[in-house]
């Protein structure tokens, strides 16, 4: 029998971030906050901590991002172009489409959704 | 043929927040900044504005939530109990657990994740 799901709550400024070390990346930290380790059925929140000049990959994937910039700011390559992105923003990233996060001078925090499961039930990375 | 999908950048302050009038709400607004109009296929962010003193309904749902605390503070009831919420805290409510958000003095506002689907298929309500 499944372990009962309990509610949570946590700080953004109180976990551990471990770094993302995969082909593409400079200088990001990545930790799960609501994820399949919490029991979440649906979408999983990862919180993305760039350092200033870091990036994440150019890359695409057959899921959506739904992304939440918290501090800092930078650009996203969304749509074909490079456009800033601040504090308070948030992006949709449609799956299959190109997209680069890249932190400014004051580096940059966002939050990261995404489903928990891909291709009719393999984990999504990182979720 | 489906439209094509578009990537979207929006923010926080720069929308126009629709008052959530349902059964044992008090003060609290709703704009939708991701969802089924922008075709997201799995989950919809919707940002909540509550007044001071303010609240959403208590009460629970076959679907869970995933909130960010974007500005303000105040409580959530959730595990049973009222706890303090502050901005940067993240919670998860799963589904069927009673949940309802408090608005402190200063106002709250949240962003609140569903799956844009119910029971195999029903939108979700607000996604």
């Amino acid at each position: 029998m499944a372990e009962t799901v309990k509610g949570l709550i946590r700080n953004l400024d109180n976990v551990s971030a471990a770094p993302v070390d995969i082909a593409g990346v400079k200088g990001v930290r990545m930790a799960v906050m609501i994820g399949r380790e919490h029991q979440a059925p649906n979408f999983s929140m990862r919180q993305f901590i760039v350092e200033p000049g870091g990036h994440s990959p150019r890359h695409s994937h057959d899921y959506e991002h739904e992304v939440v910039i918290t501090s800092g700011g930078g650009t996203v390559l969304l749509n074909g172009k490079e456009q800033p992105i601040r504090s308070g923003d948030v992006v949709f990233v449609p799956a299959d489409h190109e997209h680069q996060f890249r932190a400014g001078e004051a580096g940059l925090k966002f939050l990261c959704f995404v489903p928990v499961t891909r291709n009719c039930g393999d984990p999504t990375p990182g979720s």
